[in-house]
């Protein structure tokens, strides 16, 4: 084995040096604020007991570099075009930041790259990482379990492994959420409600799916329409839907900007809404839901508290494991949900949130 | 000093594993797609010689991380509502990708976070950084320096102190492009030429403002009002205008997203746009653009070609300092332009494109 020396610490730079410990790491991290004389000491200090100024060295000993990894498994195209992200960072970003951690956001332009990810976060250059976005056959889970790091999930994940123990996420209700919504579509009196689904290797789609299922479970099977959490894709569905099923008279779409997309379609092909066609969205996503014509009654879920409770969970079990119990603690009572030798997750509620479209 | 003993090579373990150095290092990586018994052997050989498969000790020795940092010195909504960045981070992101580096983009809620930023750069976690949107009075550039990683800054960096010939930067040519546009509509006949302009402690802005100055030396001083780069600034600067210049018939943005807000503001006030008033932007962002009411003329500067042109640059020096010369050489003959005893900086050409507006 190789023998490792024990490197000189920065306590005995700032006793040799005479300043507190404080001004030792401010001169060596290279900050501001430091007088001149006290940085010549300090710096004599550190040539004289060869300490290393160097996180990459310093974090073999300490394995700690206030530093948080953000991976979406989206291209940046998609991180940059879909607000959901951005609200969720916004979270993420006000929560690393009120610690003083690095918020380290890495970007792909694809699946392609997730090995690539998977190595810097193999690389020791964060404390832990916030991943989103996962879709079912993604490399991300597996190679995140062997980089070793402490992880937050966003969304339930979807794979099946017998290692799912170790997972800890953060969801909302989506299946409870989108039950609320279609039982609305059906107490205002439409027979004919159709869903949009989001992408279904996705598990907040596939859980909204089981939630239309759960209340309209002999649907006919044409009313469900597949698309893919983007206005363009509601568009598609909705012509789709208005082709093959005309008396369609509510849709329950997956997400804001799929509803914001079929919107459009209806609006252009003559149908009043919520007239003739009621429809509900999913996320609350402002400012989306309140600018569509007519303004979106929706599902809302707190996309920005997500992200906060993500980065608070993280930094609560810092270079430990994430348990359960430090999530249940954390989220506080009434939302903390364990599902029996599952991953342990913290599950938010949603709210239906009534404007003009249903 | 501390005494360094010479760490077990990656070859020493493919050797005794009897595997290919590429599956060592698959193995290592936690990379997929390597069979579960060499993978044990090469776990046994890493376990025999005590070799540290972590990144941070090896990269003491290679000083490579195959990541560049990205920062944006604004605020991480900012980052997210302007989509000058995005497009930016776009081509950046392409040329990283394509050379198998890892673009990490360090957010941040402000400027009292820039310190935290130095210490990352400055800890061995990436080979170097591109930096944007500086403003004059930020401690980015001395704490940059200070962490010792190479840097290209998109935009011109403003300040001067002395140490300006290690500075290489990508820019538009902000004045020749704001001349341009000013012409323009001093060529449409118009005789009251208002400039509205972005946050003047960028050099951007600056720049644009002294193009407008060139061909308008004498104007009124009133046609001269502060913007920040935003529809919200561009909205508030035109009715200012329009209060103390009524008769106001051409207005220079000094961004698209400024000259949006300028004319919704006119259209609100019944003015004709570009009967009443005519209305240049910079940038030519798309889809902003295009999507005005109506159409807006502009300036185009290549914003996703820039940042890749950044990342090329950054590459091209990997570990060196980027030089002037290997900078004209990326950009190609007729793009780069030194300024003596300044930063070098390749000054990439723009263009006006005519739309509906002037």
């Amino acid at each position: 084995m190789t023998e490792t020396v024990p490197r000189p610490t920065l306590e005995a730079v700032a006793a040799l040096a005479g300043v507190s410990r404080a001004t030792a790491s401010r001169v060596v991290n290279g900050g501001d604020g430091v007088r001149e004389p006290l940085v010549e000491r300090v710096r004599r200090a550190v040539e004289e007991l060869g300490y290393v100024p160097n996180q990459a060295a310093r974090s073999l000993v300490t394995r700690r570099h206030d530093a948080v990894a953000v991976v979406v498994a989206e291209p940046e195209t998609r991180v940059f075009a879909d607000p959901f992200f951005a609200l969720q960072l916004r979270g993420i970003s006000k929560e690393l930041t009120a610690h003083d951690n690095q918020l380290v956001l890495l970007l792909t332009e694809g699946r392609d790259d997730h090995a690539r990810v998977g190595r810097y976060l193999a690389g020791g250059h964060v404390d832990g990482a916030l991943v989103f976005s996962l879709h079912l056959d993604d490399p991300l889970p597996g190679l995140i379990r062997r980089a070793g790091v402490p992880t937050v999930f966003g969304g339930r994940p979807g794979w099946n492994d017998g290692e799912r123990g170790d997972v800890v996420y953060v969801d909302s209700d989506n299946r409870g959420g989108a039950r609320d919504a279609v039982r609305h579509l059906v107490g205002l009196g439409r027979g004919r409600v159709a869903h949009i689904t989001g992408p279904l290797d996705q598990t907040s789609a596939a859980d909204r799916l089981d939630g239309y299922r759960d209340v309209m479970a002999d649907a006919d099977p044409r009313l469900i329409v597949p698309g893919d959490f983007t206005p363009a894709g509601g568009e598609r569905a909705m012509r789709t839907l208005l082709d093959h099923c005309p008396d369609v008279d509510a849709v329950f779409a997956a997400n804001d900007l799929t509803a914001a997309g079929a919107l459009r379609v209806l609006r252009e092909q003559g149908r009043r809404v919520p007239d003739d066609v009621a429809v509900i969205g999913f996320d609350d996503m402002l400012p989306v839901a309140e600018q569509t014509d007519p303004p979106l009654t929706t599902v809302r879920q707190d996309i920005e508290g997500m992200g906060g409770l993500m980065a608070r969970l993280l930094l609560r079990g810092h270079g430990d494991r994430v348990t359960a119990q430090a999530a249940g603690e954390v989220a506080g009572a009434g939302a903390a949900e364990e599902a029996g030798g599952g991953p342990s997750g913290v599950v938010l509620p949603t709210t239906l949130v009534r404007r003009a479209s249903a």
